[in-house]
């Protein structure tokens, strides 16, 4: 007697991905609603079960579909927005201004639509996400009918759908509650990770996902800074830390562990947690190789991630696959490390594994959903095909495949694409509305990139100063005798600081983009020891006027922000055509001289060696104001025992060029 | 006035890829016969050139073909034949015992047109080949109107084309002197590598490629095996080596050089030497990392190349130059390093450069050959796209575009694809050509992987001995007791010998498989020092007569083969499932007894713990020879005072378990 299944597939080379790596080869595999509910050797099958509806493979290879363990789909509206930069000057300079500025349920949703599609045409059925407004990520996954894990990401910094982490874990709970059983989706919570995230938040997300008995995804040790900052901040690495938060009861994916020890595999290993390896952007963005054999060998469920389409540049899980097993080898110099159905296995079940759903998907079994793609494996660039040895059909796949040979691929039960025509999504559709987008993004820093303050501000902020300086200095030879000077009877010291101060200065081609000056400030104390340091970065526009007799007043703009990226950073992402670097001893004071606050600095300009000057220093909104104090500033050099006609109102570093 | 053009293409995105990376967006190019005649600015062209012909490019990218730097071409048709395999399992256990088998000038040409199709349709114009009968291979890429360098092997060893060195050297000088000046192919000479040519090669081929003023390929410094090799052998590492036998008189392209310090790149530097990296075989093969990013800021040119399709798998060059990329972002941990315009020039100009061919090819120039490609860069995978940096289309096609987008190829001036159809090859002709070698591959390689003996023939054969083994071996607790025995009137010694043997057994699930035994015989002299060391291999067939009393006769197959590759590599050639060590201290002294040579071992067995033995051997071709001598034995384990009645047929091994 036979049994009915709604759709039998035969004449298929089956690799079920199961535990044993069963080959049925022909096989037939029966589906029943949204579920396999036979599959093995054709003949078999065909004699147990008569199917409503009957597809003949053609001797194509029939898998579980692929697993993307780790990415963030919506910005595939951000594919090549900007390459070949570092980590933080492409974070912050480019991707978070653009995002701060454009991401909204809109955003998300056409995002997530575009990355359905990618990856559907090449083979992928389920995705592990992490961003903003995740509801609408659900809503335009399910939609496509594609199957996702959803993770509501929480930062301690604002995000775009959220003023406060509070705000995003009750929005990760709202979504968890509401979605929670969905046929397609599995709502979660992703802090993000261990650095961008308060002690607080790790454990209120662990408790979040145990209450609702749902995975929880988080980044975990991506660079080597991250670890370093941890040992320091916390004394321990990244793991350990995490750990001690509460975050491992939870059933938790890690994303990357391109820096854990073998420690650490084992804390992760006992917590039963799975990890996402991201092959592709681990190398473009330089952050390390993931020791994955290791992790593998030691009993740790490892699935593959493409990371977001950002940093990859697409979403294309046989690269992903290919890289896994090349860079693994290459490595650990053992060339039969990550074998293809190893690593075949980490893009489906153990993948399934690694996200905590193998009970529904990752392998081509009785009563899993029907969730599979059809694979031709004959094109011109995957010929020959040997028969030679069984397992040949996996490095067909890993080795020589192409995302393009992917025909079909169903998902529960449903076919979304045939013969490579995506049956839920129009692509011209999304590409039209994707031109939009990249329009508007591209009028966004096109005007942004037009001007270096522009460009300082998209980056965090600057505040304007006063726009009138009053500047008076001149050489001295002696600076004994001007500290003398200082203890006269019209000075009155309010304050007195030591520094030494380390200036770079960024210039640029255009002069009406002013310049930027990075300055070190190290505090030093009596004793002559550094009690602390600050960095601070100025935007000088060019000065304008130089109508005051002996040039003591300068009109023009200035902004002022702590310099809280590295020098480098800084020089990447502003790139400056030439660099002056000042490092001088400054000793300053705050007097009052005439009832008038002014700044002295008694400087020893040591790189370059200009020698010592003594400055009269101001600054104020008024013009007036700017006008009576030029005049006492002039007055106060020669008070001081200066040169009045030696003044200058040149900065040290315009005496160098 | 205008100017005739063959053809003109217009309304395109022209990256020249010239010294300066000059974009035309619109960009309109103008061809005249086989060559470029004119690149500019859309209005500019159009007002100066009118075309015969007219393609509007629809604003998809035109750029220059991409030039594989280094592949074997007719390896189309190995693809995939063996894979996650070490270097030498899967050079000398597969590819070379079918190469030596099935390659013929029918075998070149059809995988070279395999090859041609493939490279093709993923934008490549031009390569550069080394492998047997080359004069095949570029009649075949001729005809299919592909560019070409076809470097004809030179190797020491017996080649399927050639039988000596010479033999080879006579066919790349009849290929030189014919092909020279062909408007596709450059003729060439490859010595293999240092390792496989004698000094009198290198000089021999850098000679004839200087006296016909063409190129030469070579492979160096692959693995750091070979460097490690040519150190303890030359005492200098390969680059100093090879320059030592005028290599570098010859324009050389070096492919891999995986493992040279900064003295080898300087040395090549200053001989004009060209690079052929090969991340994804050097990957798969664990073969390591080469420092490109150092290569290129010394000023070395580095091209891209796939390597062959049998160690890839694929002729991919898109895959290729995101490899190349990635390899050296996150081998400098600088993700700034081998940025996208670099990677592209080093598919492009630098390609040329590196194989001496840029007078011709390699950029959109006037008066360069016209090969070209159109690239669309607008699919899904690839959006969307962003304005704001030109740089942009370079990110685009080195991390995003895949070889599928290439929608047009023309070599010399001759569309070879339009639209994605070939126009010069038929690809189902030529795949059912190749299901044919495939299925006779299989055959030949199912045939031999049948058993171990045949497994062992065919890496380099194995002699057979005496079928019939006399084997008496007796337990003995005192050795000096024997020794003095030998005194005896009776025995006369004619060699002494003093080993210490060490045994690996290798057993089959299959007992009628037999067993091989790895042995490494240490020499011991009279101070007890190691004097030699040398291995074999024995593979020994099931035993099959017991008849005789005391089982003393044995008859088996063996076979005899020096051991030339390490017992790794047995291991994993062979995949035996269970394995023995025996270690063992063996005094072995040919007599003569009663006119009849024996073999008499004395033997301590230290690994397992099994004490003493002596053990009489001898082996015939004669069964009656075979019984005389078996009661000649028996005898003589009494004459020397061991126990008869203990003798025992078992081999050591064979106690164990």
């Amino acid at each position: 007697m036979t049994h009915n299944a709604d759709l039998l597939l035969t004449n298929a080379i089956i690799l079920t991905m199961d535990e044993n790596l069963q080959i049925f080869e022909p096989g037939a595999l029966a589906v029943k609603g949204d579920t396999i509910i036979a599959v093995g050797p054709e003949a078999e099958i065909t004699r147990q079960f008569s199917g409503q509806q009957h597809v003949d493979c053609q001797m194509n290879i029939l898998m579980p579909g692929l697993i993307n363990a780790h990415t963030h789909v919506p910005m595939t509206l951000l594919r090549g927005l900007a390459d070949d930069l570092r980590l933080d000057v492409w974070l912050m300079g480019y991707v978070m201004p653009v995002e701060r500025e454009f991401v909204s349920p809109d955003f998300v949703q056409l995002g997530t639509r575009l990355a359905c599609a990618e990856m559907l045409r090449s083979g992928v059925t389920c995705f592990a996400d992490m961003y903003y407004f995740e509801e609408e990520i659900a809503k335009a996954t399910s939609e496509a009918g594609m199957r996702a894990i959803c993770n509501q990401t929480v930062l301690k910094f604002p995000t775009p759908d959220a003023s406060s982490y509070e705000e995003s874990l009750d929005m990760a709970r709202e979504f968890i509650t509401e979605w929670k059983g969905h046929p397609l989706i599995v709502p979660s919570v992703a802090p993000h990770a261990p650095y961008t995230c308060t002690p607080d938040i790790l454990k209120k997300t662990a408790e979040l996902a145990r209450a609702f008995d749902v995975p929880l995804h988080v980044h975990i040790s991506e660079t080597a800074f991250e670890v370093e900052n941890a040992r320091k901040e916390y004394g321990m690495p990244v793991v350990p830390y995490v750990k001690k938060q509460g975050l491992f009861e939870a059933k938790v994916t890690a994303a990357h562990c391109v820096h854990i020890d073998e420690g650490e595999m084992r804390t992760m290993l006992h917590a039963g947690a799975g990890i996402a390896h991201n092959p592709s952007s681990n190398m473009k963005l330089a952050s390390g190789i993931a020791p994955v054999k290791q992790m593998i060998d030691l009993g740790l469920k490892v699935g593959i991630g493409t990371d977001g389409p950002a940093s990859n540049n697409d979403l294309d899980m046989f690269e992903e696959m290919r890289l896994a097993s090349f860079l693994a080898k290459v490595s650990t110099g053992d060339p039969t490390a990550l074998p293809a159905p190893l690593v075949l296995s980490m893009a489906t079940r153990m993948g399934a594994q690694a996200l905590h759903i193998d009970h529904l998907v990752g392998s081509l079994e009785e009563g899993k959903r029907a969730d599979l793609i059809l694979i031709n494996i004959s094109p011109l660039h995957n010929s020959p095909r040997f028969q030679r040895d069984p397992k040949g059909s996996y490095a067909q796949i890993v080795y020589a495949a192409k995302s393009t040979d992917v025909t079909d691929v169903m998902v529960n039960g449903r076919w979304l694409m045939r013969d490579r025509q995506l049956l839920t999504l129009d692509i011209s559709e999304l590409l039209a509305q994707s031109r939009e987008y990249a329009r508007k993004t591209d009028t966004f820093l096109i005007k942004r990139e037009a001007s270096v303050l522009s460009k300082l501000i998209a980056i965090g902020g600057a505040t304007e100063e006063e726009s009138f300086e009053v500047q008076a200095k001149a050489p001295v030879s002696d600076i004994q005798r001007i500290l003398l000077a200082l203890r006269k009877s019209q000075i009155e010291i309010i304050r007195f600081r030591h520094y030494r101060e380390y200036d770079t200065y960024f210039y640029f081609d255009d002069p009406s983009q002013g310049y930027l000056r990075y300055r070190e400030d190290h505090f030093i104390d009596e004793q002559g020891m550094i009690t602390n340091v600050r960095s601070r970065l100025t935007h000088l526009g060019e000065a304008c006027e130089h109508h005051f007799p002996q040039q003591v007043i300068l009109s023009r703009s200035r902004y002022l922000a702590p310099a809280t990226q590295s020098l480098r950073f800084y020089r990447e992402y502003f790139k400056p055509e030439r660099e002056v670097e000042i490092e001088k001893d400054r000793l300053r004071y705050l007097i009052k001289y005439k009832d008038t606050e002014f700044f002295i600095n008694i400087d020893t300009i040591q790189k370059p060696k200009l020698g010592y000057f003594l400055e009269v220093k101001s600054r104020t909104w008024s013009r007036t104001d700017a006008e009576r104090k030029a005049h006492l500033a002039i007055e106060l050099i020669g008070y001081l025992e200066a040169q009045p006609e030696q003044i200058t109102s040149q900065d040290y570093f315009e005496m160098v060029h």
